[in-house]
């Protein structure tokens, strides 16, 4: 197809598409005439894969390069897993857990196998810090709770991924499943808060309820 | 305690807590003396949890405005819940869900009880739009699960909101929590992924051991 119908195909203006093939982040058409390019269904799905990178998962652009030089790389899974977590983990913000925090995540998360540099033990050393520094507690096991829900999100990325026929397929799942992972818990977690609220306090009217009542 | 000591004690500029106080984030000072305020240690409180919200939650000064309005006020804490789902909904991105979408969240999370315009539900039904439209799929009950999983983390936020002793203490949590809670999952998964990657497909050096190796 052409550029045109590539951009119509996936709602992408062909300006942005060229712009992503000047960046690496898109292969170039094959050339079918000298001045005519031609794409195929591998544009699309490329296509569509940066749009969930970039668009809903919003990466930058540099970012996006990273994360489609490993799936396009030969790298080992374990590879592809490691430079989508660095690259994404910009969503956690900075990282200057102090060591006392970091002992208290291992300690946490005693029995699991993980690198020092890995950036979500950094990230849980801060998040847990901040949450103390903020008056609050984990008198329930908050925490060990959080980490038991991590690891049964984390089998079931892994399941997925086992599912896919090739390389390839998995180094994609491996990307557009650690970014859109995070949203889709966040998004159902908000949905289950408001189901377990209404079970335990009672459905007393919404502030949109109260809202429209009002009007 | 004077203005620059409540700075010293959360490591906060005192120019910072003036802000702070003119956007009526934080209540003003004691007026001990014509021209000298006093801070109380509920100001030591309120200031840790602002900078929760903004530094690490990352929320604007105005989303934080709405959030600590919400704890302040004297709405149930279902809709202080609601408030703070809204404000820190700007983290998952736009919502232009299509009907499609919404119509499989709905499915997928029948018999909790939400309302329509619960921010999560949208923004679900728009990243499982993108996972598809990235040419991925979820074989392995991929939503399902997270949304069990999602349920094991919202009662353990309840089970926590709980344990507060009054109505501030507990919305304080539902804020905080709601906020950082998302952090905390997104960091962990990145460690049980790792934990469970090399489980599954054996202890393949990381990159950052290649580097070591080859420098």
């Amino acid at each position: 197809m052409r550029i045109s119908e590539l951009g119509r195909t996936c709602e992408v203006p062909v300006a942005t598409i060229k712009f992503y093939i000047r960046e690496g982040l898109l292969p170039a058409g094959e050339l079918s005439h000298p001045n005519q390019a031609s794409y195929s269904d591998e544009h699309v799905r490329r296509l569509r894969l940066i749009r969930a990178l970039i668009d809903v998962g919003g990466l930058s652009v540099s970012s996006a390069q990273e994360v489609i030089g490993a799936i396009d790389s030969d790298l080992p899974i374990a590879n592809v897993f490691e430079i989508a977590q660095h690259t994404v983990s910009s969503t956690l913000g900075e990282f200057d857990a102090e060591p006392s925090g970091l002992e208290r995540v291992d300690q946490l998360l005693l029995g699991w196998h993980f690198t020092p540099s890995n950036p979500g033990r950094l990230a849980a050393a801060r998040v847990i810090g901040t949450f103390e520094a903020a008056g609050q507690s984990a008198d329930r096991g908050w925490y060990a709770r959080y980490a038991a829900v991590a690891l049964l999100a984390a089998e079931a990325d892994l399941d997925e991924i086992e599912t896919r026929p090739d390389r390839l397929a998995q180094a994609e799942t491996v990307v557009v499943g650690t970014v859109l992972g995070d949203l889709l818990f966040a998004a159902l977690r908000r949905v289950a808060q408001e189901h377990v609220t209404s079970l335990r306090f009672g459905s007393e009217p919404t502030t949109s309820e109260i809202a429209r009542d009002e009007s």
